[in-house]
């Protein structure tokens, strides 16, 4: 037996401190914006500008909502918890409310917090932290179906396109699970493996665990990691698609980009029919049915017009549709992949 | 900085203690094989009747020759070490003489054992832990040549085939290095990564550290690990392909087997020139002029006059070399990698 996924109470109370920028608030504005259900307010210092629209809550507001976890939604520089976050932090551990966190420092070295949350019974979750005794991938069958987004690279909206996604099959009244793969992602779903932190003879394996057998109308939309064309990590991506077994991939690129980032050297990202053609071969080896649903591309540097030809041109060279998540919306790939995989 | 990989000083003592088969004794033997410079002796109780070829040593014989590492040659049933094993490796260990293992359960978590060392200021090893502080794989181009064995299923003498190889340059006078990527290899190189217990995001990472720069003529021989068609640890293969960015791969595969064994379905293993392409295809991200230089194959399922047949036809069908390398040897893969990589 395995715990099967890590998992965060709601309500959320979203931790935003000192936060002076959007770009490092980005985690706790995506749990905010993907699963507002989920979140009774927000607690942010004077001064700090965010704009989550959630109440602003202290503690004694915080345990009337009911608030069962604090989630620290910034990405301080440095990845350390910082000192004056500490004392509102304190407070809600000794109140019994969990704190989860993706920082780069674990909330478990640091000694007060953990004996506070001993005092009040809370938990400390790090959220890249993935549950032990994961399984080998064995590659067994499971029932069910299942979509993966795959990316050019890194950054490119897998995350994004997967929610968005989600939330359109959810909208038809389709029964559907956003599984989550990286922190923010386990934020939004409230449970999820951190597949790149999982040790790379269980990847697989973990991914077989995070979608597992279900209703044969159920739909998983899988959060993709990673690239198959990234020299650091095509390994994180494949064992994630293998361990998916997905009936369908959803390719997510970036218009602007022709080439993988933050790489020492310059790595070419394929033609998007070759990087297709590549990706279903990799994917058959689990799911030989496996099909590709549709492009799913940032096209923000483009203008208005551009973008409409752009994205045509891609849907009549693909025989597939693609569109832009943000500026147009995943519509058409609902369609498509619920056309093709019955 | 970080600390290359784990590193085990000789010479040797090969612990086999009661062991009963060749199969639970292989670790052992394949070091007394393969690395027989680095072994001082052997330990084993009356009644075991393992083969090493290496002297009995007791513990102060051992001291005589200056044992440095006690190595568990042995993978006992269970993977726990067994109780009766444990006076003769506290008396080591209180000698100062390190204790290194591979085993499932961990040296450092028997307190007799972490007690008895720390008081001979001895080190217990276990070749199942990761170097800490992996840096992500950056794709960087090294200077020096390397090989990697690929194989199209776990068990198909990618182990074997790159130590043959290994050998073969050396005796041919080239400047060459096994690079070690599981814990038998560990423990017969010396040094190494256990690449499978590495996290997921830092493999090719380790990769890239186990195969530093080096002088242009020298070669890196790379043990490979799983397969590229294996549900469970294809991840893990991509991403020490990708880390070690191989000038060459060499082939390995099992000639009775059609498909990959100990999973849960039928995966069948693709026709050879299809595998060495998609290899190929797979290794030329970061190294577009990596090549395969030939295919060692386990034919011992196969008579004398059926091997010759078998592995002449491979030969012509794939236009490089095709050996089995227990009974053929790998000095025509060798002719054909200095042939072809200059």
């Amino acid at each position: 037996m395995f715990r099967s996924s890590i998992n965060l109470k709601a309500p959320y109370l979203i931790f935003f401190g000192d936060v002076r920028d959007q770009l490092n608030a980005k985690t706790g504005l995506g749990v905010a914006h993907w699963a507002p259900e989920r979140c009774a307010g927000q607690m942010k210092f004077s001064g700090c500008r965010i704009e989550s629209g959630l109440p602003n809550l202290g503690l004694q507001e915080a345990l009337k909502a009911r608030v069962r976890t604090v989630i620290i939604g910034v990405a301080p520089t440095g990845g350390q918890l910082k000192e004056t976050w500490l004392p509102p932090l304190l407070e809600f551990a000794r109140a019994g409310i969990d704190i989860a966190a993706g920082l780069h420092s674990k909330l478990a070295d640091i000694p007060e917090l953990v004996k506070a949350a001993q005092s009040g019974g809370a938990r400390l979750v790090d959220v890249r932290i993935p549950p032990a005794n994961l399984p080998c991938g064995s590659g067994r069958r499971r029932t069910g179906k299942r979509v993966l987004t795959v990316g050019t690279d890194c950054a490119v909206g897998k995350k994004y396109s997967a929610l968005a996604l989600h939330r359109e099959l959810v909208r038809r009244g389709i029964d559907a699970t956003f599984r989550a793969t990286g922190q923010t992602g386990i934020m939004i779903a409230g449970e999820g493996i951190p597949i790149d932190a999982v040790v790379a003879d269980f990847v697989a394996g973990a991914a077989e665990v995070l979608s597992p057998d279900n209703d044969d109308a159920h739909w998983d939309v899988i959060e993709g990691q990673g690239s198959l064309v990234h020299p650091g990590y095509a390994g994180v991506t494949l064992g994630l698609m293998h361990g998916s077994q997905p009936d369908a991939l959803v390719l997510c690129h970036d218009a602007s980009r022709d080439s993988v980032l933050d790489v020492d050297g310059y790595f070419p990202i394929p033609p998007l029919d070759e990087f297709i053609d590549r990706a279903l071969t990799a994917a058959r080896l689990t799911n030989p049915e496996c099909l590709c649903a549709g492009i799913s591309v940032n096209t923000s540097m483009l203008t208005g017009d551009e973008r409409a030809a752009y994205l045509e041109a891609l849907t009549k060279k693909h025989g597939m549709p693609a569109v832009d998540p943000i500026a147009i919306g995943v519509h058409a790939i609902a369609d498509y992949l619920l056309g093709q995989v019955r």
